[in-house]
């Protein structure tokens, strides 16, 4: 089974890396084609195509780690004349589940499988090779791309039919943007209180309070380092997904909301950091 | 050092039995008395007063742990004309630093420490004895108090003057909140959407989303049980403490005035469960 990895961004690019180390990656693409280049220097064997239907015409399967809706769809369209019947398309990006139906379908109209599988567990997760796959599509594609997932993942599940790992990554986001306001908010209101830092962060971490988002990103949004992470924009586009698919399910969202407003201002403020956890500058008076 | 526990509740019964085990309790009181004896009936050698003033006359040290401040004004009140010179109090209740803070000037002029402690890590930590305390008062009274934290705790600091454990506490409750809101609302989410529960809590557990919250009680809320845990009405009391304390602290917090709102809808509606995670309920469409 050839693979063929389209982005290497900041989750693509580790996850890419244990697919080669274990020995599962033929080829890659990357929009920026210098960062492709730096990435096959690193990976021997890696074979660089500079087109994405060439890159489609010579593997099995295809993987894709971009941003959002339409970069998928770019990438689908441009790789479009290179597919054949029996190929399958991972997508990790996280899109709207509306948009993982249709492409489905229109790639089954042409025997590609396409299995939505969007990620959580954040660029250590990525790095650690730990991360955790949310699964749409038929049962048979996902299966057959085990595999593959478990070079780069702890845990992955089909959920059910295309859209079903996207609709779960809406949840998954609806719960991490509300843990950031929930951190932000305690740990801005810690420091206008004048309670000591580091005894305050053990102590909110080895009690009910305990989170991911606190562990990993507490001291650094303390120390107002906010280099590596999730970026506020791509929070903001994966709550407008979820803002949607609450509207189409009836059902109303106080966290989404006060989160899209939250990182609506903080986009707005102009230099707001590379990771969600910024969100503490509006935060703090 | 004699130890006198007063409060045998949900918190109170499992630290004071840790006190017990480690050879450290002497005397309990408790308002409804026959819990009193059953305590003293399965941990021997522990004395059952029937007064408060009587217990306060007997111990060299005083433990309380009850609910509101209202309870702790009366337990004070009451012990008072027990009190001597040279002993101290340790409060484990949730009050506002106010309170904390007046009640140590008051029993400063009497020569007895009064040390703010409330605590985390809920009943699940009371029972296994891995609390964390957030303390508040003289460095030499929590300093002394130390070895009986031990019995019943993972992990305690000392955060500053009288009233600082009482801050701490309304930030991490803030904390608890807001993980609250959108754990209930992700969960309530996930079943709108028919995701499959087990598979949907392993991988939200798994990734940026993990919390305490959602691992003891994400399975628990989805099965409609709530017969343990933190009451809805302690929350809700906590959060106004935590309100008034950020309105004199000229800080805004979405996520109180959001928790105060739902959490009113859900005491309103009768039967509300035990436990915080019945917010769910108004969480489901």
């Amino acid at each position: 089974m050839k693979i063929g990895w389209i982005g290497l961004g900041a989750m693509g690019w580790p996850m890419a890396g244990h697919l080669h180390g274990a020995g599962r990656l033929d080829a890659v693409y990357n929009r920026s084609p210098e960062k492709a280049s730096a990435f096959a220097e690193q990976h021997s064997g890696v074979r660089v195509k500079t087109g994405l239907a060439e890159l489609a015409e010579a593997v099995d399967v295809i993987a894709i780690c971009v941003s959002a809706d339409h970069d998928l769809l770019a990438v689908i369209d441009a790789i479009e004349p290179g597919l054949q019947a029996g190929q399958r398309i991972v997508d990790h990006s996280t899109v709207s589940p509306t948009t993982a139906r249709e492409l489905a379908g229109r790639l089954r109209n042409k025997q590609v499988g396409f299995v939505d599988a969007p990620v959580t567990g954040g660029v250590e997760g990525a790095v650690k090779g730990t991360l955790a796959i949310m699964g749409g599509g038929e049962w048979e594609d996902f299966h057959a791309l085990e595999p593959l997932f478990d070079a780069y993942c702890r845990v992955h599940h089909h959920l059910g039919p295309s859209g079903a790992g996207q609709a779960a990554k809406a949840v998954n986001q609806l719960m991490v943007a509300g843990i950031a306001e929930a951190v932000c908010e305690s740990l801005a209101l810690m420091d206008k209180l004048d309670l000591p830092r580091e005894p305050m962060l053990e102590l909110l971490a080895g009690g009910a309070a305990g989170n991911w988002f606190l562990d990993k990103r507490g001291r650094s949004m303390l120390a107002d380092e906010f280099d590596i992470g999730f970026h506020p924009k791509l929070l903001f586009k994966d709550l407008k997904i979820c803002k949607a698919l609450c509207k189409e399910a009836g059902f109303e969202s106080a966290v989404v909301d006060q989160a899209l407003s939250d990182y609506k201002q903080l986009i707005d403020s102009g230099d707001n950091g590379r990771d969600i956890s910024a969100l503490i500058r509006i935060k703090s008076p």
